[in-house]
């Protein structure tokens, strides 16, 4: 019987698109060595700079953290562990613990913020004027996330945060952004995009990694799965692509992989045109396009419908 | 009870993604009107030229026919009707026999070619090497297709071809051409797109129209529906995208003309970087990016494999 392709040692996966079968060992090294090799294509990370890496706590962002941790480029690269807790109760709570055990076992220092002290209300709070509005969760959630990510990277005193979103989740940015008409967003998705309305740069080493296999890795590093999903995450139109993007993948190995590769190629053309001129939001003082930032607009509309204790 | 928006007759279809009812005289016009808006916005045609249409003798096509003979504009401008016969038994006969009813209807110069003239064999001959080649039916008929319609043209002696392809082909073609990872195609999906590898114009009027509609159109406008579909049309991504679109259109009316928009846009990126440098093809002249053109090589292919009586 036939081993892993690079060492003899037994299987324990094979990769669809290519044929190849690897041990867990040589499995692991291969998406430790493909993030490092997509944070120096994409010039991702400067040497010797702080790096705050968001950690919701879930299998992706805890093997982003243990894989950053451990990569030797970035011994000289002091990390920061972010995570933001939106206040959605029986889910965040256990991410949350998960993140804080894994920054204690690694030495690493850990920056929690929360929707509530940040805003005033919890997610769960929030959505709670769901039926009224035309917007999903996911969206709405979004544009909090954003923010308070950029205000714990502030805090971290980092200037680039590493999110742990995953080829799957380029993809299927990409393709909402089509279906949405929202091609201005599609420029926001080159992976060196910067404009001086985000204040913090962002950086995703795991953009060329199958969800798949991202999974794998963190079930044979012993990484803590979340036991329950967000309660929020099958609204929206996400759930759908999702869906459709792992049936082609299903019926034609590598799929995902070549609409990566074409997305990036769309994505080039269109980001340099994305550049936004911003102005500062008369309410926040952060940048928005409109004088009254995304964040102060939702908070009003939140303010206006929701009741929550005080 | 209340009739069609625009003249309280009885509602044969309303518009999911505007809500909008209309008769069967006001729905035909509708589409007969967004036609002409087509061609006017990206100048399609030019005033007087002489326009080939292509007419396979679908639904489609026929329809095609039938409304660029009927708009005002077009009174100055000669028509020719254009159709290929791949060759492909029971199927194309009763197509031709539409087509030909037709154009006699409209006296309308009618130029039929066939795959069997042009090249030597019928696609159903082409295609008898099934087994051992990995590309599409689709892609192969494509291939020969282009060519025959450039040579018709050329006999009808006009420098743009209209072709019936509609809001559901242009989105099914920009969304495969990422999953092929055939990024350059995309720019070839300019409206307005042309270069010297492409010796004659083409132009989609029916880009902006829903393939349902354009079925509901031919119904409502006695032209006959074609009783088989292609044999050959099941093999490959397109049917796949297909339902997938289809799916989406149904959970969110109006999506597919969404994803037309954000098509638009990302094509007009790309159209300008799209132009290739041809050279003649040694074998038979015509434009090549290599030296040997594509139906060239594919004829190659096709002698090389398959037995055919002479």
């Amino acid at each position: 019987m036939s081993g892993c392709v690079r060492c003899g040692a037994n299987i324990v996966y094979t990769r669809r698109y290519s044929g190849e079968s690897l041990c867990s060992s040589c499995f692991r090294n291969s998406l430790v060595e493909k993030t490092r090799k997509t944070i120096s294509k994409y010039h991702m990370i400067d040497y010797g700079e702080r790096v705050g890496v968001a950690v919701s706590g879930g299998k992706d962002s805890l093997s982003l953290l243990k894989i950053l941790q451990g990569l030797n480029q970035f011994k000289k690269n002091e990390l920061v562990a972010i995570s933001i807790d939106e206040g959605v109760e029986g889910y965040r709570d256990e991410a949350i613990a998960h993140a804080k055990k894994l920054t204690e076992e690694l030495h690493v220092q850990h920056i929690i913020v929360s929707y509530k002290e940040l805003f005033g209300f919890s997610l769960d709070q929030a959505l709670d004027w769901k039926d009224e509005r035309d917007i999903s969760s996911c969206g709405f959630c979004g544009v909090f996330r954003r923010r308070a990510i950029d205000e714990a990277a502030i805090k971290a005193d980092v200037g680039v945060v590493a999110t742990a979103h995953n080829l799957d989740d380029y993809v299927q940015t990409f393709l909402m952004n089509l279906l949405h008409g929202d091609v201005e967003r599609i420029g926001w998705l080159d992976p060196t995009y910067s404009d001086d309305s985000f204040p913090i740069r962002r950086v995703k080493p795991f953009m060329e990694i199958y969800e798949e296999e991202l999974a794998l890795f963190a079930f044979l590093s012993g990484i803590p799965f979340q036991s329950v999903s967000c309660p929020y995450m099958h609204e929206g139109l996400r759930s759908e692509v999702r869906d459709y993007l792992n049936e082609m993948e299903t019926n034609h190995p590598g799929m995902k992989n070549v609409l990566l590769r074409s997305s990036l190629q769309v994505v080039s053309k269109l980001s340099s045109e994305a550049g936004r001129q911003s102005i500062p939001c008369t309410v926040c003082g952060n940048p928005s396009s409109s004088g009254v930032c995304s964040v102060c607009r939702m908070k009003d509309l939140v303010n206006a419908h929701v009741k929550y204790p005080k």
